[in-house]
């Protein structure tokens, strides 16, 4: 199998570590937190803004793009690169976690999920094997496993059950994509740790994927309404069965806190739609917790968001600017809030791995926690 | 009274001309399209986008900003350049229009105009005087004189009467911009002349702004519902009364027709909310005509929206991603679309000013109408 990540640095205070990722559009440095851009756009965001802040990779969503545009009209213009002009690595999921969390019917079969579009009603049926390849006809840089993605709380045997179906799915995708592969496709295959809240199911799960031996492992099922102490220990229970030496990918992780659990935890990729849909909704990262533009006391103030934040949107907009701008719903609060959100965590990721180097990254995190969740906003 | 406008060049197949503005925050090459901003915004777009494709004056809207945030705060943040932190020149109606056109109550009297906001309802007058204080609380660079607008149809004498009410109000506002000129603000008042569709009002308006002895003449009561040829005819009979070397500004003029109709009359300044509105609902403009994207044929085209535009969207980007985003109601789909638009407007001036000094203007504007109403959209 081939070697798609080095380690760089591994913490001498904990599990955290840095490395690079080496994908068909380039490096990526690690921990890396990838923006995510469901339909081949980040929202509210050029991809020249993208590449300023210094992203080296960001998401799109397969279920999104299959149903519109379609992944011929894909194909055919480039893959997603050539689609959307960004010339760096797109990551793709499945699809399986929309099926699950947007369709109106679904049902899932040793075969595939079927369900109806939430566009039109329209009926498909997602295999492990179609998913390749529409992910490859994205020429995606790293493709997901189709798995069946299951909620919190529900019993041991339905947890089993669908495992059983993902670890099923895993190999046939996988030989698949070694077809892919042969054709030409450059683009790596993740599997997909699942086994919901059991923990000798998640053994189970982390001893499959490891022995299916694939570039890197993400680790599904998290983040799916679980309490936060859930989430972090079940993740780091989770890596805890996993090579030390293969990157590791978890979901839907994009708030500060949950981003600095992870890294922690040995994570080295998330991603989350969260810091551009809050942009949109006022809200603002700042090193003293979450700042909501709307407050009326804002009016007057004509100092930037975050004085501690290089950005442009801080170097070059008061507070009393972007309040009226959000106010009066004008497209470019969502625009500016949201380059700001994606260059505060892309600079925390800097931070962040600054810090691992360093052999100081427990104290990182203490300290940014604190500062943050004290929330003393100026 | 202080000039602020050369004349380079006059064309010699008729009255186009080309100039130069000199403004507090910068020089203006004229004929000059303006983009309007009227939340101190133009929408969609950054400062930067602007700069970028380089604009050197903008709009923004009296009445709104009055509204919200209020033009204290506008003062106290510096004006609207420190406000919104676009560095070149600001253009501020007098509100006059949105009064007729906004708001639900209004009445007219000598004193000023007293409405009923279209946002809570809450009752506001504008004198003559106020809004030359507002817009002195701006730091406008050019600001408007109030004035009643009148549409089309109306009879003669709601004409004159609206007509005599501006004229008074000229010269009340001009008495407050020169107190407030002797206090440093350094922004011209421009009067306007109106007179609706009647030619002897319209000779007696042109008669009393010019011996009013303003910096510049704006020309309004045009674009009002009438007619395109009573529009241009119109135009052309004002500005033949009005002398030849002030700077002539008409207002809510921005497709590609109507301003060469306009450079044809010898105008100098004009702006809409057009471009950007258009392009908000997917409307580009092209040498072609206008091109609606999300038409079911450019599903598979992978070539610019204009192969002749040089504009980033024109390099970067294919109609099928465009398309793309407009029918996913993407934020991107009005940024990029509005750039689009901003920069062919843009870039069709720079041709018209060279036009004028290689005295080939007429010649151009026929070749360009040919071309734009065939609309032979490849």
């Amino acid at each position: 199998m081939m070697n798609i990540f080095d380690i760089k640095h591994e913490s001498s205070d904990g599990k955290a570590r840095t490395g690079t990722l080496h994908l068909p559009h380039g490096d990526v440095q690690t921990p890396v937190f990838m923006p995510v851009g469901t339909n081949a756009t980040v929202k509210a965001l050029t991809k020249d803004d993208l590449d300023e802040i210094g992203f080296e990779i960001i998401l799109a969503n397969t279920y999104h793009l299959y149903l519109r545009p379609g992944s011929d009209v894909i194909e055919e213009a480039g893959g997603l690169h050539g689609f959307s002009g960004w010339e760096k690595n797109f990551l793709t999921d499945s699809g399986g976690f929309q099926v699950w969390s947007l369709s109106k019917l679904r049902k899932i079969t040793e075969e595939g999920a079927m369900f109806a579009s939430n566009i039109d009603g329209s009926r498909h049926l997602f295999t492990p094997e179609k998913i390749v390849d529409v992910q490859a006809q994205f020429n995606s840089d790293i493709q997901m496993q189709l798995d069946v993605c299951s909620g919190w709380g529900i019993d041991k045997k339905e947890a089993l059950h669908s495992l059983e179906i993902t670890e099923n799915w895993l190999k046939r995708a996988k030989s698949e994509w070694l077809k892919k592969q042969d054709e030409g496709y450059k683009g790596i295959l993740l599997p997909i740790v699942q086994g919901n809240f059991f923990e000798d199911l998640r053994i189970r799960s982390a001893e499959f994927v490891t022995s299916m031996e694939m570039p890197a492992i993400a680790i599904g099922g998290l983040s799916v309404g679980e309490p936060a102490e859930v989430f972090a220990s079940m993740l780091d229970f989770t890596v805890n069965h996993l090579p030390k030496e293969k990157a590791k990918y978890v979901m839907g992780i994009g708030t500060p806190d949950y981003i600095l659990d992870a890294v922690h935890s040995g994570i080295d990729m998330f991603d989350c739609v969260l810091p551009t849909r809050n942009a949109r909704n006022g809200s603002y990262f700042t090193h003293d917790g979450k700042l909501s533009i709307k407050q009326e006391r804002f009016i007057h103030d004509f100092g930037p968001v975050d004085s501690e934040c290089n950005c442009k949107v801080c170097r070059n907009y008061s507070r009393s600017y972007l309040r009226h701008l959000f106010k009066e719903q004008e497209i470019l609060s969502s625009m500016l809030a949201s380059y700001h959100n994606l260059y505060f965590l892309h600079n925390m990721m800097k931070e962040i791995r600054l810090a691992i180097e360093e052999n100081r990254f427990e104290e990182y995190r203490t300290n940014f926690l604190k500062r943050y969740h004290a929330g003393n906003i100026k």
